[in-house]
């Protein structure tokens, strides 16, 4: 049997036939156009999951269902985006629209949800049985899976793990709460950070590493000048460290889960990221004696993640 | 069918034989004894159920099993107190030690979750499905009921909701980070900041409550002082809401569960409590819109949460 994993993007859709071992049969994308509302979009999507399936002579009856990865609030009980700010969509009856249109069963998820679960089955969680997704990008999003399934919370309103306040009265997050893990430990704060040291200190390797344009400044800017011994882009991911460190550590004592799995654009940094992290968590680890170690590490998937974890809501007895 | 429970407390040992509808049918309780060591206290506890148990004409074969609930860092997959720091036990093979003395099965959890599980079945939470539960008493203990089971971590020891960072760089908590939750919200800090408000402020009204005996000082005063107009206890309260109440929204943005409900001893304030809790949560809710609301309560079940939940973890498919 198969499954169709559905990625919703910033910029395109991607889609792709996969089996229940992880195996992607064949792709297909199409991208979004700023013109159409989202009922427009959905109703195009399943236009061209019909002839996707149609070419690639699959039988319907071998398709146990097309799972949805979606950015933005969804409610996965109703199969609704209520709205997502990236795509401009409000109350989208994606659910609805789709099985119309492809008479196909559907699920939709939160894109971070879809990501936790391709890494639980088939990445980097994969020995794993509860696992902590966190994306590191231009926000800092979350996945939980327990016992191997997706937990969703209230009508799919849980695990907004960027959006625990790790500090009182701190920086003001785009949720409207102050002191978010987001705010410290997004792809957005750390290029911020970056530039306000940048300006403090025109005396830093990083200016010639974006040849003196501060616009070219992106997560990778500090690790990479931090590397050549620059003191300031030292400072810059220790400060990092800490506060995605306190955050870690924090899903830590409450999950207590096998691994916790970092992906996104920061994620990227891989081991230049990972060494220090782990050592800043192993050496805080909770007072606990005898507590299992939490891995900590990167995810396996890449892009790959949204249409693999879409795709296993419909296995594994999601 | 029926389950026996136990709630191993601090100075003595309660138990009962509860029916699937959480009725109580008997009781007994046995009283700690400070020179046992925790295997003695043990075999001495199973030595009661069977006598209970005789003398109370039950047949072995109607009692799914004996439930226990106790303080400390509990490997609930081996059934072994690694360790409690109040009953001063290390390594005690609790469920192997009762299963051999009573014949009966044994499944052992912290007592926190042991609280929550009962509360989830039959008190404050029986209508959700999802609960939080959060003690504030001594420390901040957590329980996490996800689909109406006992979420526990790996090797029991995740749901340690109170040792969550909420003040990067904050108080130092008993757990060796810094900035905990329980450091700010258990009724502990609580008393410690009556007092440090009582000893800056002689014309506090607090003093009179407690008859100028600051070690009086309870979890009580400062909401008393505060119904009686006390500014000083207002600004007491009113720091312990903000700090419980961010806590309380990172635990509905990470689970967005259906209800929190706190148990120990601050929740005996009640409306006290809660109104300002609710209020202050309430105005801060998570940026989304349509975000279900979370019930916030107290526990409805007293003392009995902890024998009624221990008794729970072989009813519900546990």
């Amino acid at each position: 049997m198969i499954s169709i994993g559905v990625d919703i993007g910033g910029t395109s859709i991607k889609g792709a036939s996969i089996n229940e071992q992880g195996q992607i049969m064949a792709r297909f994308s199409l991208p979004l156009i700023a013109q159409e509302t989202g009922d427009q979009t959905i109703a195009r999507l399943g236009r061209k999951i019909l002839s996707f399936i149609s070419e690639k002579k699959m039988q319907k009856k071998e398709i146990l269902g097309l799972g949805i990865g979606c950015p933005g609030a969804i409610n996965s009980e109703k199969g609704i985006v209520d709205y997502s700010n990236n795509l401009k969509w409000n109350d989208v009856p994606l659910q609805e629209i789709l099985e119309k249109v492809t008479g196909l069963k559907v699920k939709v998820t939160n894109d971070a949800n879809a990501a936790a679960l391709g890494e639980a089955c088939f990445g980097a969680g994969k020995e794993a049985s509860s696992i902590i997704l966190l994306t590191l990008g231009t926000g800092v999003g979350g996945g939980i899976i327990i016992n191997g399934q997706v937990y969703q919370g209230n009508q799919g309103k849980g695990a907004e793990l960027g959006h625990t306040v790790i500090e009182i009265d701190g920086r003001p997050c785009t949720c409207g709460r102050q002191g978010c893990l987001e705010a410290y430990a997004s792809a957005t704060a750390l290029i911020s950070d970056t530039k306000e040291a940048m300006k403090k200190h025109p005396d830093s390797l990083m200016w010639k590493l974006v040849n003196d344009d501060i616009t070219k400044v992106n997560g990778k800017t500090p690790f990479d000048a931090k590397i050549k011994g620059d003191i300031y882009a030292s400072e810059i991911i220790n400060h990092y460290i800490k506060y995605l460190g306190e955050g870690i550590l924090n899903f830590c004592n409450i999950f207590r889960p096998e691994a916790i799995i970092l992906s996104g654009g920061i994620a990227q940094q891989g081991k230049d990221l990972l060494n220090p992290l782990i050592d800043y968590c192993e050496k805080r680890n909770y007072g606990f004696k005898k507590t299992p170690k939490v891995k900590i590490t990167t995810a396996q998937l890449g892009y790959d993640a949204g249409v693999l974890g879409a795709a296993s809501l419909f296995f594994h007895n999601q």
